[in-house]
């Protein structure tokens, strides 16, 4: 990912909302799909950037997520972009262990919009009770 | 995209921020590549599932934006899907014009971070004076 740009001005190239937030979708390297989307703070993206592992803000848990720290399903990051409004971060991942989603699942993305609403078309690869398994 | 749900509650199925938003992520049919990241609410979620054009919600202008509607940069909606928590949808779209990006470029990341920061690596197609003349 290359060495962290001293003064972290890349940092302040991003427009943060009111909440310190940007959107960041993490995309397949490979196949191009979209594999889910969730939020990086500052520190989740100089981090992102200096591991080269997808680290996100989890506004549920309220703390940094260091994607896969219990799945084991890391996110390995090739590159970084940025739109043109500043405000939303596009990567380019290595899904380690195929599976992106919570659910089990390839990826978050998994219902799509039918006649009779949202169906899951996707299946589950592996049991999230298997994946999240406490000691 | 299917004749709509009449009650609608395909809609209920959404899970809307704060503000009645949720993040719209516009994917290109056939290369893959993510174009742009919009909001939508109810109404521009709903308008895009029956026109099968691309509906977002400005933010800056707070009223609905048909995509294209100034510069005739359209997209043909092929397909939505929904993610694992309900908060964020994507498009699978075709670009008219092949230009998404206000900026004349065909998608809105074209900045890739690199060793001094976000450099644009993707160039104008077309000038943005010239997609957005006045009459």
């Amino acid at each position: 990912m290359g060495a962290t740009n001293e003064a972290g001005d890349w940092l302040d190239g991003v427009k943060w909302d009111e909440r310190g937030l940007v959107p960041a979708i993490a995309q397949e390297r490979g196949t191009g799909q979209v594999l889910m989307m969730a939020w990086m703070n500052r520190d989740a993206l100089r981090l992102t950037r200096e591991t080269g592992h997808a680290v996100y803000w989890s506004r549920s848990r309220q703390r940094l997520w260091h994607k896969g720290e219990e799945s084991g399903h890391q996110q390995v990051v090739f590159g970084l972009r940025l739109d043109c409004d500043a405000d939303v971060v596009l990567l380019e991942v290595e899904q380690k262990g195929g599976i992106a989603c919570h659910t089990g699942r390839h990826r978050c993305f998994f219902r799509e919009l039918q006649d009779e609403g949202w169906v899951a078309v996707e299946p589950v690869l592996k049991d999230p009770n298997a994946i999240y398994a406490k000691g």
